[in-house]
C-alpha cells in the first residue's frame, strides 16, 4: 500500500460513528470565556491565606523555629511547623503513576529536622490576607546549621559526599546494604549474556550522557484550599491530576480515614505528572484545623520551581554492540538518576524504556536512585524515558553512521514487535513501533532534500509503557435522549470529550449528546490520576462499561414496552429494534423520553481496574526534525518537525494531535533550553518564566503529526494512551539533526548555544 | 397488650440495627456552624443582581411598559419583561407533587397582558448591585387599566364576578362548559347513594366552613442565580425542593432541551411545598442571556408573601349523616378552593382526603377550582387536607356530642382500614388509621382530668396520601469500609440521614459509615421533588436498591477472592461469609479495603419509580390538644399537645418526631393566627413576619409525640412518608378544644381572639 502523506495524517484502523471525529470539547465555552473554575478561583467568605517559610539553604539542619512573633500579629490565625503533622512511619502508598513513602511525603510537605533543598517548606502562616501572611512568615525565626549540598547523582554517589539522610541505607539488588549512603537503590535487570553479546559484536559504541533537571512548567501554579470542619471532616479544593491521589496522600500524612476527606478537583492548568503529589494540601488542612476557617495557599512561580517536583537530571552510560549488518547483539545502560531530596526518582521507569524499542538478546540495565539537595523529583510526561532515549537513540544514530546504514533502517532491523521480551521480563503484546518507524521512513519529510550545509535532519523514537489502573464512570439518561456522565478523572487535554465519545459510540448517540462532569471524591468510585496516559484508555473503558450497563437496561425497558423478550432486541446505529420484527424500532431519544413513565430513570455504572503498567503494550512515538545551527553562536532553530505516534485508536484525533504537538514542544524545550541553572550552593538562578526558557510559539514551526493506529489488544476500542511517548524522542532527534548540521555530537542537555559552541570548540570542529 | 405511654413513645414494629436509631445528621456540622451553602450563598465574581417591578394592583390590564430610562442607567446590564420569554402553549407537565400548565407558569413568572395579583412580576432588571437594580426598577413605567378584583372562591363563583381570564372555560365534570367563568374546574366523586344514605340517617349535620389564605412561611426567601453560557447551556443555583422539577419547568418555560439546563440545588431553608414552582429561575436565566453574566435574585419577605404560593383559602360545606349507634351512612362535601391567579388549587387532593379516614358507604364530593386575584396557590404540607379535615372533623365532633359518644369511639367505629374504598375508587392497602386512634384513646393525655372550666380538650385526625415517584441513588465503596452515597433529593428535615440509614441497614454498616451528598441534575438520575412525603420512602428505596447492587458485587468479589461460588456466600450482620465454611468470613470493611487490588472499585446504582399517589396507603395522624380560652379576650393558649402518627417504620425517630412537631406547629399557627389579611382592593396588609403571626416557641408547649408503626406493604422497610399528615388535625382538634373550653364552635380560621370573641357574641354565649 502506498500512502500519500498529508499534514496531520491518520493511518486509520476501525470504523466508528463517533470515535475518530472531532467534536467541540464539552468544556470549551467555559475554558475560552474564563468561566472555568481553577484552583485559585475557589473562594469562601471567611477564607484565610497561607504563606510559607522556606529554607534559604539547600542543605541545613534546623536547630530551632521561633513562631511567637508571627503568632502575636494582628490578622494571623494560625502558624504551623512540621511538628503539627502527625508522625508517620515508613510506608509506601500507590499514587496512580508512581508511589510515595509517607514519611518522605510528610517531611517534604513540612520539613522535619533538616532542610534538604532551597525552598523546602519549614513553616506556614494563615492570615487574613496574603500580605499579612507574608509579613508574618518573615517574622518566623529559623536557626540553621548550614551543611554542604550535593547537587547531582554522580556527586551524591561519590565517596565522602555529604549525607542527606543518615538513616538511609542502599537497597542493593534487593538487599539492604550497610553504611550511610545517598544511593537509595541500585537495581539491575539482565537478559541473556551481555558480555558475550559485546564480544560477538562487530562494533561497540559506549557514550556518557548528562541531562539537566527540568520542570514540567505548567502555567497554573499549585493552589489548594482546605477546610477542617468541626465534625473532623476535611474538604480540599485544589488543582490536581488526581483527586483520589490527594485523598490517599491526606489519609497517609494526616492519619485520617479516607471517608473523612473530600477532595474537590478544580480545573487544572497543566500538570504533566507534577500535580500528583500533595504539597499544600496537608498544610492548609492543619492551618484550617487550628484557625477554624478555610485556608488557601497559592504558590508563586519561584515556589513552583524551587519546591515542587522537577524531573531528574541524570548521568547515563549507554553501550551498544552490533553486527556489521546492523543487528544489535548487546546493550548495557548505567542510569544514575537524581531523586531530589527524598528517594524515588523515575529510574525504574527509565529502565523499562531504555531499550524497549528494540529486540536485543543480551542486555544489562543498572539503575541508581540517588538523593541530592534539590526538590524531590516527580513524574514528568513519560518520566525517565526522555532521559534514556536521548542516550540510546544518540548511540544508535552514531552506529548507523558508522555502519553506513539509514538510521531508520537500523531501527527497523531491530524493532520490538509482539513477542519481544525486555530485560525486565515483560513480553510485548501487539505494539506499533514498527508501524511508527515505517511511517517515518515513508513520510515525504524524511526524503525531502536539505538546502544548506548548516541544516541537518535527525530522527529518534521513544516509548512509554502507559498504565491502566482504576476508573469509575456513572451515566444517567436524560429525557431528551442525551446522557449525563460523571467521572473522577480531572480533564487534561480534552479527556471529557475522549471519555464521553466512547459512551456515545456504545449508545449510538452523538458526542454532543453526552454531558460529562468531573465530580469530587464523594461522588464517584475510586479513580486514579490523570497520568500515565491512562484516562482515555481506562476511564474511557469505564465509560464503555457504564454505557453497556445503560444499553442493557434500555433494551430491557424496550422489551417491557413492547412486551417481547429482551434477547430478541438489539441496539444498532442508535436505534433499539427487534431482530425479528421490523415494526418494532425506537431511537435512543424516543425510548429515553419514555423512561420516567415506564419504570423510572435509568442509570449505568462502570468501575474497573484496567490493568497495571504497560497496558496494551504502551505507545511508541518518533520524530523527524530539521534544524539549522548558527555556525557562529551555536543557536539551533527548528525548521520542520514531524511527530509520529501510535494511538491504538485515536478517539478524538485533534486531542491526540494536541498531545503530540504539546509533548514535542516540551521535548524541544528540554532539548534546547530548559534547565535548573544552579549555583554551587544549590540556589536556582533562573526561577522565573523569563529566565527558565520554555519554547514559545515563536520558537517553533507548526508541528506536523502522523497518527498511526495499531489497536491495543485490550481496550474495547483499541485505545493506547498518547499523553507521554511524544515527549521522548525530541532531544535525541534534535541532537542527531544538530550533528548532521554542524558535526557536533551533543551528549548533554540542554543543547543551548553555549553548550553547542563549547562542544564544538572541545571537538576542535 | 397494655402500653405504658411515655414522652416521645414509639409503638415499634420490626427489628433493625441501624433503622430506628438516632445518629447525628450528616450535614449537622455544616448546618449549625453556618457553613452550609444556601441559595443566597452562591457567589460569582461578575455576578449581577436582579430586582423586579411588581404590580401594585390586584387586577389590572397592562397597557404599556417603558423600560428605556432603566436601560439607560449606569450599572444596568439587562431589562426583561414577559415579552422576553418565549410563547408557550397550554401544556401540563408533572412536577412531582402536582403539575403545572406551562402557559400559566410562564405568565406567573412574568405577566403577559394582565397583572392578576398585587405583586405579580411585570419586569426585571439586572444591575451591578441590588441598589442600582432597585433604582432602575423604579424607573420602569408601567401603564395599567385597573380592574375590580376577586378575592375569595365564593366571590369568584358569583354571577357577574369580574373575570380574570377571558379565555377560561369551566371543565364541568370533564366537559368544557360554555361562557366565561372564574371556575376552572368542577369535579364530582360519588360512591353509593348519598341521598339515600342521608334519608336513612338518624342524625344529619351540615355546616359551612371558611379557611383563610396562609403561607408556608419558610424562613429562607426564594433565591436563584442563573448563568446562560455562551454555549447556550444554562446553570441555575437555587433553593428548591426539586432540582429536576426546576429543570423541567425551565425546559417548559424557556423551550430548551433538558440537557441544556443544569440545576444545582443549594441547601434549602424550608419549603413545605412552596419551593417546587419556579418563580425567579427563568427570569434570571434570560437576564443572564441578555447580559452575558450570572444574575442573582433574592426575594424580600414582602415578595415572598405577595408573589409566591400561599395555600388556598377555602369555603366548604360538609354534611354527614349517622345512625344513632354512630355508624356513618352518608357524607357530602362541597369544596370551593381558591386557585389564586391561575387554575390549579389542591382541591383535588382535598377531595382525596376529606372522608379518607372513614369507611362511608355513601359519599358525594364536589370540588371547585376557582381563580381569584391572589398569588397562584401552591402546595403546602398535605395540600388541601388541612382545610377539609377542619370541616369533617368538626362535624364529627359535633355528632359525637349530639350522640353522647366519645369522639374517638365514634371515629373508631367508622375508621378506614385495609380494603376500605374511597369515593375516588381507591381501595386502601394496610393503613394505620385505627392504630393511631387507639393510641390516642389509650394515651394518658386523653384521660387526664382538666382542672378548669375555661380549659378544654379536643381531638381530630387527618390523612395524607403520600406519593412515590422517581428517585435515583448512586453508591461507591470507600477503602475504609464506608460508602459514599449521592442522591438527587434536596435534604429537608434530615433526609440525608434517613436515606443513608437504609443503605447502611442493607450493608450492615453504621449510619455514620455512609456519606450522603445531594448532587446536581447533571450528576444523578431523575429524582422528583422533596415533597409528598416521598423522600424517605422513595429515595430511601432507591438507596436500598443501590445498596443491594453493591452487596451483590461485593459478594461476587469475595467469591473471587476465596475462589468459591458466589451463591455459597451471604452478607449477614456486616460480615461476608460462607454459608458452609465458617473459616470464610470478612467484614464489610475488610473486603472494602481489598477492592482496589482485586478488580477495582465497586459502585452501585438504584433508580426506580416508587409509585404514584397514595403509595403504601399514606399516613394518618391524630392530635389530642388541651387549650385554655380567655373568657374576656377570646385568646387561646395551647396547654398540652400530643401528636400521634403512623410512620410505617420510623427510620430516624428524631426526624419523624421533628416532622410531627413541625407539622403540628404549622397546623397550630394556621388554626389560631395565620392569614393573609387583605384589604378589599387585594392589598395584603400583613406581609411581614412581625404582622403575619406564626407561632414561636413561646406560644407552644413541648409537643409530645407517639410514633405508630404499621408498616406499609410496599417499601422494603415498611416506611410511610411522615412529612405532611401531621399538619392536618390541629385546626379541627383545637376548634374542638375551644368548644369544650368556651362553648364556641368555630367554623372559620384563624381562630384568633377577635374571631373567637365575635363568634361568642354572635352565639350570644
Amino acid at each position: 500500500m502506498t500512502t500519500t502523506y498529508e499534514p496531520n495524517m491518520i493511518l486509520k484502523h476501525g470504523d466508528y460513528k463517533v470515535i475518530g471525529t472531532r467534536p467541540v470539547r464539552h468544556d470549551g465555552a467555559d475554558k475560552v470565556t474564563g468561566r472555568a473554575k481553577y484552583g485559585a478561583d475557589f473562594h469562601a467568605n471567611d477564607i484565610l491565606h497561607a504563606k510559607f517559610v522556606r529554607s534559604p539553604h539547600a542543605h541545613a539542619r534546623i536547630l530551632s523555629i521561633d513562631t511567637s512573633e508571627a503568632e502575636a500579629m494582628d490578622g494571623v490565625y494560625a502558624v504551623v511547623t512540621g511538628a503539627d503533622l502527625p508522625e508517620v512511619a515508613d510506608q509506601v502508598v500507590a499514587l496512580g503513576e508512581g508511589a510515595a513513602n509517607l514519611r518522605y511525603l510528610r517531611n517534604n510537605v513540612l520539613a522535619d529536622d533538616k532542610a534538604l533543598y532551597k525552598g523546602h517548606a519549614i513553616a506556614a502562616v494563615a492570615a487574613s490576607s496574603p500580605h499579612v501572611a507574608e509579613e508574618a512568615a518573615d517574622k518566623i525565626v529559623v536557626e540553621y546549621e548550614v551543611l554542604d549540598p550535593v547537587l547531582t547523582a554522580p556527586e551524591g554517589m561519590a565517596d565522602g559526599a555529604p549525607i542527606l539522610d543518615e538513616s538511609l541505607r542502599t537497597s542493593e539488588m534487593g538487599e539492604t546494604a550497610e553504611g550511610q549512603s545517598n544511593v537509595a537503590e541500585h537495581f539491575r535487570q539482565v537478559k541473556g549474556d551481555v558480555e558475550a553479546g559485546f564480544a560477538e559484536s562487530d562494533l561497540v559504541i559506549e557514550r556518557e550522557f548528562d541531562t539537566s533537571t527540568v520542570h514540567q512548567g505548567y502555567i497554573e501554579p499549585h493552589v489548594a484550599t482546605g477546610l477542617w470542619n468541626t465534625d473532623d471532616k476535611i474538604t480540599i479544593w485544589c488543582s490536581t491530576q488526581g483527586s483520589f491521589s490527594v485523598r490517599d496522600e491526606m489519609v497517609g500524612v494526616l492519619s485520617k480515614p479516607a471517608s473523612q476527606i473530600k477532595v474537590v478537583p478544580m480545573e487544572i492548568g497543566g500538570g504533566f505528572g507534577g500535580k500528583i503529589p500533595a504539597y499544600l494540601e496537608p498544610t492548609v488542612a492543619v492551618l484550617s484545623k487550628k484557625s477554624g476557617r478555610p485556608v488557601k495557599a497559592v504558590m508563586t512561580r519561584q515556589e513552583v520551581f524551587e519546591a515542587t517536583g522537577p524531573t531528574p537530571g541524570s548521568h547515563m552510560t549507554v553501550k551498544i554492540g552490533v553486527k556489521n549488518d546492523g543487528t544489535i547483539l548487546a546493550a548495557h545502560a548505567d542510569l544514575q538518576f537524581e531523586a531530589g531530596a527524598f528517594p524515588g526518582s523515575p529510574v525504574g521507569a527509565a529502565a523499562m524504556c531504555v531499550f524497549a524499542s528494540y529486540d536485543i538478546p543480551n542486555q544489562q540495565i543498572d539503575g541508581f536512585d540517588v538523593v541530592v539537595n534539590k526538590p524531590k523529583t516527580q513524574a514528568y510526561r513519560a518520566p525517565g524515558s526522555t532521559n534514556v532515549a536521548f542516550a540510546t537513540e544518540t548511540v544508535l544514530n552514531e552506529i548507523a553512521e558508522k555502519l553506513g546504514m539509514d538510521p531508520i533502517d537500523l531501527r527497523l532491523k531491530n524493532v520490538a514487535v509482539k513477542g519481544t521480551t525486555r530485560a525486565d521480563g515483560v513480553t510485548f503484546p501487539r505494539i506499533g513501533a514498527k508501524e511508527v518507524l515505517e511511517a517515518m521512513r515513508d513520510h515525504p519529510h524524511y526524503s525531502e532534500p536539505l538546502d544548506s550545509p548548516t541544516k541537518g535532519r535527525g530522527v529518534g523514537i521513544g516509548y512509554w509503557f502507559n498504565v491502566g489502573f482504576k476508573s469509575a464512570v456513572n451515566i444517567s439518561v436524560n429525557p431528551d435522549g442525551t446522557i449525563n456522565l460523571t467521572e473522577g478523572s480531572t480533564d487534561i487535554g480534552g479527556t471529557r470529550a475522549s471519555v464521553a465519545m466512547q459512551a456515545a459510540e456504545v449508545l449510538g448517540i452523538r458526542a454532543e449528546d453526552v454531558n460529562p462532569t468531573v465530580v469530587d471524591t464523594d461522588s464517584i468510585g475510586h479513580t486514579d490520576v490523570t497520568g500515565g496516559s491512562r484516562v482515555t484508555y481506562a476511564t474511557g473503558w469505564a465509560a464503555y462499561e457504564a454505557a453497556q450497563d445503560v444499553k442493557r437496561q434500555m433494551i430491557a425497558r424496550a422489551a417491557l414496552i413492547w412486551d417481547v423478550d429482551a434477547d430478541s432486541l438489539e441496539l444498532a446505529d442508535g436505534v433499539f429494534r427487534s431482530k425479528t420484527d421490523e415494526e418494532l424500532n425506537m431511537t435512543f431519544a424516543e425510548l429515553a423520553e419514555q423512561l420516567n413513565d415506564t419504570g423510572g430513570p435509568i442509570m449505568g455504572r462502570g468501575a474497573l481496574d484496567a490493568g497495571g503498567l504497560g497496558v496494551g503494550g504502551g505507545s511508541f512515538a518518533g520524530n523527524i526534525v530539521d534544524v539549522e545551527v548558527d555556525p557562529d553562536t551555536g543557536k539551533v532553530d527548528i525548521l520542520r518537525f514531524t511527530a509520529v505516534q501510535d494511538a491504538g485508536k485515536a478517539i478524538h484525533p485533534s486531542y491526540v494531535e494536541g498531545q503530540m504537538q504539546g509533548g514535542s514542544t516540551q521535548g524541544i524545550g528540554w532539548a534546547l533550553n530548559e534547565e535548573y541553572f544552579m549555583r554551587d550552593d544549590g540556589m536556582m538562578m533562573n526561577s522565573t518564566l523569563l529566565d527558565y526558557r520554555m519554547p514559545t510559539s515563536l520558537d517553533l514551526p507548526m508541528i506536523d503529526t502522523v497518527i498511526v493506529e495499531v489497536p491495543s489488544e485490550q481496550q474495547p476500542f483499541g485505545v493506547r494512551g498518547v499523553g507521554e511517548a511524544n515527549i521522548v524522542p525530541p532531544p535525541a532527534a534534535i541532537a542527531h539533526a544538530i550533528y548532521n548540521a554542524s558535526g557536533v555530537r551533543m551528549m548533554r542537555l540542554p543543547m543551548n548555544p553555549a553548550a553547542v559552541t563549547e562542544e564544538k570548540m572541545a571537538n576542535g570542529s
